[in-house]
């Protein structure tokens, strides 16, 4: 097992690396967390929210799922994994941002365009998750009919950072936070291959690259 | 709205660093993932497992939700992140191991324990979320009626992460992979007041902590 | 025998250092003791009550064996350490509280538990000393039968603190003292790995934290 | 409780001083111990070994009572805390050094001269303790009828540390590892008043003071 293998070294170097340095961070983190961001992110092995914003221990409380999805607040169940975080988020922890960090190449929205998961034996999970962001999907597929040139993966990646925003905006605490304007909410997009990160911006309502001196 | 402006600055030093040295490892990457490793941490922000596993970008595909919670199989509703992640990570982009990650000082498990989160307004939904280990806490509880001693938050911290072994065990992708041999599943519990992580050893039957030359 | 020259070294720093700085401190103290505080700790070379309590000389009268232990009264032989340390205390010198300063990590504890001692030939001492904390052991075991990840260690070590006060109020010289408020009693438990000091809060009944504004 | 108070507030000093300097130090401690000397020294709150050799944390495996006694092997009853740390040190921490280490002024040795304990109802158990050096109090005593010069405090003070080291070589362990040369026996006296330790030189038989440069 390698790979695992490869885990536990990692731990090490962290144990007698940068653990040891920030000891005295470690301790004061022990008698508990007050991040001021919640970050939902992809669970895309590439797009770790920790590395891209170069974060510190206790910096960002991070949501992970296929797609960074958050579900309208009327279509959770009983037991969400996303609910009860916002939740704890929002109403425990106290966080000032919420972030939906999204990504291109974003293997859940190419198989959501694709269909690739509509097999209804080995990808009936996948697909009935990717099913939140139908809304979306359905006008970008909608606006390529129009236009044959429309990127639609792009398309459908910075809809579904939108459609997030609004859906977060569904759930009562979150409306309330956002209302008394102790919670702001943030939409980004980050492109692997090109190291840009895009912010929708609230003036222009536009996608805007952040400017890095190079 | 200075905690933001820090995520964004954070992103800039990425950019300029580790993104730029590494860009070679970046550009392969923009042409898929392939993550040996699926990793289901909790969204505490003390233990981020790209962090503690000191992981490389593509090293992990990871979940994240509070308490690292594997609901089992016969619970999940339709639309279930876990059930999504985990099928995708087995039949998708075929992962070797599966590693549920928990911490001590989790505030889902101390919630779970304490009631806390019973509050029917404020808290419903973290209450709803931590029902999914009520078989391990009930159980820990009757321990601590005989031992009044007993450290019940670190005792339950442990059993979640064998309850979310034996529900991983519920989906019949991952029982069919484990069968075949060609995913393994881990449990390791990190420490952040000790630097500790400790792995449940399938010989012993305990967690037992990985050594560092200290 | 580079250990010893070590020790002696120490004697000479300890000679030109503290001792001259605070001779008139000594001086004072020639002529008598009247420590406030008797502690009760372990023999264990990580834990002297001295450092951990940063005391001064004089304040301290420190009885010292494995694992912090007071027999119950009825259980002393006729010529006991313990008995004779607790009397000169409380009726010689007059100290104002006791405290059981137990710690983490405990080898007679985990002896204990482990029957590593059980050996007839090479612990039996230790095994026999042991035995006097044989109904908290017991209960925790009991316990550990309900639910596999109880920190058994930690938990005895707690119990062994709350048996040895229940223990100190069986000497009837204790009791009385106690009994007209002219003598406290105190568990505290010191944790070397998180640096965390817990006493046992009369209120709650359980071992609180200390808070330290790291 | 003014001196609790005290106790834990220097319990902090120790927390944010020299436990975060030496932090590193803790972290390797808390996987174990392996001193290589054992101390038996007295509870008297003047003459802590700790202080007086200006030792390390993890240096010194301390046994402390009344009057820094070991009983002979022959006297000791089934549960002897002597007997335990002596066969815990000697045998499982395989400490290479056994140190006696008296104090002038001791108030056992003083009380053992003057008979201030004979009170059957308030002295007992501090008489029966004490009673382990009738040996060496008998011979003092027999001296000082000859010579009514002799100081009979510091006599036995040097006496009972003689004893104690006869007394040592009665317990089957310890008598083994000297004679296999794994342990040495030494025997060390400090006097408070004049800031001077003297060791029992095996050469001379006498009691020599360390020189040290003023």
């Amino acid at each position: 097992m390698p790979a695992f293998e490869d885990l536990i070294d990692g731990y090490r170097r962290f144990r007698l690396g940068s653990y040891r340095e920030q000891r005295e961070r470690y301790d004061q983190l022990a008698q508990g967390q007050s991040p001021k961001i919640m970050v939902i992110a992809c669970s895309d092995s590439r797009v770790d929210p920790t590395r891209v914003f170069d974060a510190s221990p206790g910096q960002l409380f991070v949501l992970r799922n296929i797609a960074n999805l958050v579900p309208p607040y009327s279509a959770i169940s009983g037991q969400s994994s996303v609910a009860a975080a916002l939740e704890y988020a929002v109403t425990g922890i106290h966080v000032h941002h919420i972030v939906i960090f999204g990504h291109a190449r974003c293997g859940g929205v190419s198989a959501a365009l694709a269909g690739d998961f509509d097999n209804p034996v080995a990808g009936k999970h996948v697909h009935a998750w990717m099913e939140f962001i139908a809304p979306a999907r359905d006008a970008v597929k909608a606006a390529c009919q129009l236009s044959p040139d429309i990127d639609a993966q792009r398309a459908l990646e910075l809809a579904n950072i939108r459609l997030g925003l609004e859906n977060l905006r569904s759930y009562p605490f979150v409306a309330d936070a956002v209302a008394k304007g102790t919670v702001k909410l943030h939409g980004v997009l980050f492109d692997i291959a090109e190291g840009v990160l895009k912010i929708l911006d609230a003036k222009t309502g536009q996608f805007e690259p952040v400017k890095v001196d190079l």
